[in-house]
């Protein structure tokens, strides 16, 4: 069971990536992420309105980051440019069944470093959380969460070669 | 030799989630951007300041998608939620040595996907251009862009266990 908790969410500004966090835990294999900072319905309910038409089971929260972090029964990667490279402790990670995934908003308090398991870096370069999630449950899962079926979806791709399809069921 | 056009960027509302496109494409082993839709310079000059600060060699353009697509000598590839999966293409797409990667914006005008040699999706799930874009290049380069090299670099991460670490060059 992995869940996310993203950090520091603000209103406004942070909407769509947090939206787009919370569309990647769900699309590679999370179960439910936590968002911590504002409290914002509107980008919550966005991530929600998805799993209502998309399908499976997503949980979307608000919480507290300490909470969150403290009542956790499982190993916290915290993904940070600051950590030790994905590629050396994916393998001892992947071992690990119930995680934590924590993903940084614009200012990561220095505590979080300490309460984390694992501080991980998805290279040592400055880009993106979002990226850095997707990279991260894609490297856990190897490639598994690509098959991932969603039960009870309304909405569904056909893959094409060229154009768009969806089916509606 | 792989550049990312990104498509339809809007002025304000598509800053960040574009800017995380540039820096993930330069992160993850690209080796330049070009932005289509809105001229943003402060956006483009966002990106060009990490590359001026981390090092490496990464390109950020403005052009039209039209024309950057027809002039581009090589395979394009559009990533694409409504293409065939990542996993049934990659090993054919891995041969090939120049390759454009286009990622979409909000809405993507239907040519996109006749002019492109590939649509491939990376889950059949709605969710970020950016972990697309991640996912994509990590596939691609078999997880070498991780151990990439950026030369003329001012800060570079010193990778630690617990806390930050950053060394001025």
């Amino acid at each position: 069971m992995i869940k996310v908790l993203r950090l520091g969410h603000r209103l406004g500004r942070d909407a769509r990536i947090s939206t787009h966090c919370g569309l990647v835990a769900r699309a590679f294999g999370a179960s439910g992420i936590v968002y911590s900072g504002d409290r914002d319905k509107k980008m919550m309910d966005s991530v929600k309105k998805v799993t209502g038409e998309w399908g499976g089971k997503f949980s979307v929260k608000y919480s507290s980051f300490k909470s969150t972090i403290k009542n956790f029964k499982g190993t916290k990667v915290h993904l940070t440019v600051y950590g030790i490279p994905i590629q050396k402790k994916i393998n001892e990670v992947r071992k690990k069944r119930d995680i934590l995934v924590i993903v940084g908003g614009e200012k990561v308090s220095g505590e979080i470093y300490h309460m984390a398991d694992y501080n991980i870096a998805v290279t040592g370069q400055p880009h993106s959380e979002i990226a850095a999630l997707g990279v991260f449950l894609h490297e856990y899962f190897q490639g598994r969460e690509l098959e991932k079926r969603f039960p009870g979806a309304k909405l569904k791709v056909v893959p094409l070669d060229k154009g768009k399809k969806i089916k509606r069921i």
